[in-house]
C-alpha cells in the first residue's frame, strides 16, 4: 500500500514532483511553504488538500508517512532529522554543510527501519543505470579517466536569495557538482580521496542583484578527484569535472568514462559507447522520449531521473501492506545519507582547495565537531 | 623570389610538408634523414634531388635558403641554432627543454634579419584566425574561460623511441599541449602566470614496448592556466585543457572561449558562435574542404593549418627579389622563438605542478643557467 506524502517546498522541483507522485498513485496530503501565501497558491494549483507554513503541521499530519524535502539547503537538516524522529520516511535534497549532513547520518543510523535517501535523481536515470551495468561488465576495461562537463545558464534565482550565497549552499559546485560527485562514486564504485579545484564567480552583480549585494556563489567550477577505490579497477581513476553556468541558451550534460579497452559517454539522457578497435560510436540507449512537461529550471537528465526515482519509490512501497513499510530492493542504489555526507565532504574539500591552491584530502567526519571547538582554541591561544 | 628549401626529418610532417611546399612553388633541394637509408627512401618518393644523413650537407647547401626542421625535439636546438649562424631562415618544431629554447631565442635575437619561427600550425588555421579576430572585436564580451579538449589515439610511434620518453620531449603535454598553450596565448593575447596540472601514463607497456622498457611520457594530461594579461579583458581568464590519448578511433579537437556576452567554439576546423540571448549556435566558418591527402598521424586542424602556414610563407618570401629576404606581414602572427620559450616554460611548470601537486609560477628564463650550477650546489653541500 502506498504511503501518504507530505511535500516541503514550493520551488520548481516540488512543482514537478507532485504530479509525478500522483501519476504513480501516491496521495499528496500536505504541502509546506515558507509563507502561507506561497503554500496556498501552489496547493491550489496542484490540488493538495492541506497547506501550511508551519513544518510541524506536515510532520505530525496523520496521513503523511513519507516526507519529501525540497527546500533551501540550510533548512534541510532540521526538517529531515525531525521527520525521522517522528517516524516518517524521508526523501530530501542536500544539506548546506558537512556538519548538517553528519547530523542527518546520525539520525538515519538511529532509525534504520525508516527510508532515508537523498534525492539525487541521476542514479535513477536509465542512461546511468545502464552505464554502471556496462562498467561492471567490463565494457571499458580498466577505468582510467572520467570527464564530466555541465554547461548551462545561470543558476541564480530571479531575486536575491540562497542561490547567490556560497555559505547558504548556493553555487554550481554545491547545487550541480554535488550530484556529479555522487554520480561518479556510483559509476566507479570508488570514492575521492584527494581533490583539487578552482571556483570563480564571474558574474557578481546583474540587473536584479546590485547595490551593496554581491553574488558569492560560484558560476564556474573546475575540479579533479583522485579516486581511491576498494577494487583494483577503480583505484587510481582520475575524475575531472567542469561546470560553467555563464552559458545562457545552452545545456550540455556529458559524462564520459574512458578505460583501457573502450569508453562510454552519456550525453543528456542518451548513452553511447565505443570499444577500442571499432570504427565509431554505438548508441547504447536512446532518448527515453520524455513526454511530461518541460521545466525551464530543470535539465532533462534530472527531470527523467526524478520520474524514474518516483517509480522506484512506488515499487519499494507497494510491495508491503503496511503504509510505512518499504522494500530495499527498488531503492538499493539510491544515494544514502552516508553518501550525502561523503558528497558534502568532497564539496568542502574542493572549496578549501580553491582557497589554498593545493590538493586537499577528503576526510569524512566520524564524530560531530565540538561546538565549543573554536572557543577552546581561542582560550588555548590566550594561554600561550 | 622564393627561397630554396632544405628539409630535416623523414616523419609524417616532413612527408606532408614537401608536397605542400612544392604546390606553392618552393623548390625543395635537400633532405636530411637520421640514416642514409631513410633519407634516400623518402627523397626518392618525394622527388628531392639531394639527400644526406649529415646535417652540414643541408645547412651548407648553396641552394638552400630556408631550413624546415621536423626532427625529434632533443635534436632541434642544435640544427636550428647552427642554421641561423650560417645565415639561413628557419622554420622548426619545438625543442626538448626550456634551456634549449632559450639558446634558440638567443640565436634568433642575434640574427633579427633572418626568419625564425616555430612551426605551430594552429595559428594559421582559418578557424583560429577568425576566432581571434572576433575576440578582438568583442564577440564574447569580456573573456572568462577557455576550455580545450583534445582526444585521440596513442601518440606513440610503432617502435620504441623519443615519443615514449618524457625527458626526450615525448607525451601529450609536450607534443600537443604545447601547441594549445601557444594557441591560447594567441587567442587571449595573454600569457599564463600560474599553472596547475596532472599527468598520467596509463599505458606503460604495449605489444611493442615491453620487457624492461616502459613508457614514461604522458597519455593523459589535464592542466589549468591562470592568464595574467597586458589588457584588462584578458587578465583573469581561466584556461583548462584536457588531453587524452587513450581513445583509439576517435579524434576530438575542441577549443571554446566563454565570455560575458557570448562564446566561440572551434570544433576541428569549423568555427561556431553563440551570443547570449540568441536561440542557438551559428556556424561562423565552415569546413575548409580539405582536398589534400588524409594523414593518419596528423589531425585535420594541424594539416589544414600547415597548408595555410606554407601559403603564408610563400606570400612572405615572394614579395622580395632577393631569395633570402622576406616580408614580416604575412607571418606576423606566427609563433616566434620567444613564444616557443614561453610555451616550453609553461610545459615544464605543468610537469612540476604534477609532481608537487601545487600551483606553479611561470617564470621565463632571462639568462642561461650556469652549466656548473649543479656542481656548485654539490660542492656547497659538501662544505656544510
Amino acid at each position: 500500500m502506498l504511503p501518504g506524502v507530505g511535500v516541503f517546498g514550493t520551488g520548481s522541483t516540488a512543482r514537478v514532483l507532485v504530479p509525478l507522485l500522483k501519476a504513480e498513485g501516491f496521495e499528496v496530503h500536505a504541502l509546506w511553504g515558507r509563507s502561507e501565501e506561497e503554500a496556498c497558491c501552489l496547493a491550489k494549483e496542484l490540488g493538495i488538500p492541506f497547506h501550511t507554513s508551519r513544518s510541524d503541521d506536515v510532520l505530525l499530519h496523520q496521513d503523511v508517512d513519507l516526507v519529501c524535502i525540497y527546500i533551501p539547503p540550510s533548512m534541510t537538516r532540521q526538517i529531515a532529522v525531525k521527520a525521522l524522529g517522528i517516524g516518517k520516511n524521508v526523501v530530501c535534497e542536500k544539506a548546506a554543510t558537512a556538519v548538517d549532513s553528519f547530523k542527518m547520518v546520525t539520525a538515519a543510523r538511529y532509525y534504520p527501519q525508516l527510508l532515508s535517501m537523498m534525492g539525487n535523481t541521476l542514479r535513477f536515470l536509465p542512461a546511468f543505470v545502464a552505464m554502471r551495468q556496462l562498467l561492471v561488465e567490463g565494457y571499458v576495461g580498466e577505468m582510467q579517466v572520467c570527464d564530466v562537463r555541465v554547461y548551462g545558464p545561470s543558476l541564480l534565482d530571479q531575486s536575491y536569495g540562497w542561490t547567490c550565497e556560497e555559505l547558504m549552499g548556493g553555487g554550481g559546485l554545491h547545487t550541480v557538482g554535488s550530484t556529479l560527485i555522487d554520480l561518479l562514486s556510483y559509476l566507479t564504485g570508488a570514492r575521492a580521496h584527494r581533490v583539487h579545484g578552482l571556483l570563480r564567480t564571474f558574474v557578481q552583480q546583474n540587473g536584479l542583484i546590485r547595490g551593496i549585494r554581491r553574488v558569492t556563489s560560484d558560476d564556474f567550477c573546475f575540479f579533479q578527484m583522485l579516486m581511491g577505490g576498494t577494487g583494483s579497477s577503480s583505484s587510481g581513476v582520475c575524475c575531472t569535472v567542469t561546470l560553467n553556468f555563464n552559458m545562457p541558451g545552452s545545456f550540455v550534460h556529458e559524462v564520459m568514462v574512458v578505460g583501457s579497452t573502450g569508453r562510454l559517454v552519456a550525453r543528456g539522457t542518451e548513452l553511447y559507447g565505443q570499444r577500442n578497435g571499432s570504427k565509431g560510436e554505438e548508441l547504447l540507449l536512446g532518448d527515453s522520449g520524455w513526454v511530461g512537461p518541460e521545466v525551464k529550471e530543470m535539465p532533462l537528465p534530472h527531470l527523467c531521473g526524478l520520474s524514474s526515482m518516483v517509480k522506484a519509490l512506488r515499487q519499494s512501497f507497494q510491495a508491503h501492506e503496511e503504509r510505512r513499510s518499504w522494500a530495499r530492493g527498488p531503492v538499493a542504489t539510491a544515494t544514502t545519507f552516508e553518501d550525502g555526507l561523503y558528497v558534502q565532504t568532497v564539496v568542502e574539500a574542493v572549496k578549501r582547495s580553491s582557497c589554498s591552491g593545493e590538493w586537499e584530502c577528503v576526510e569524512i567526519m566520524s564524530q560531530e565537531p565540538d561546538p565549543n571547538h573554536n572557543l577552546c582554541e581561542a582560550l588555548q591561544r590566550n594561554k600561550n
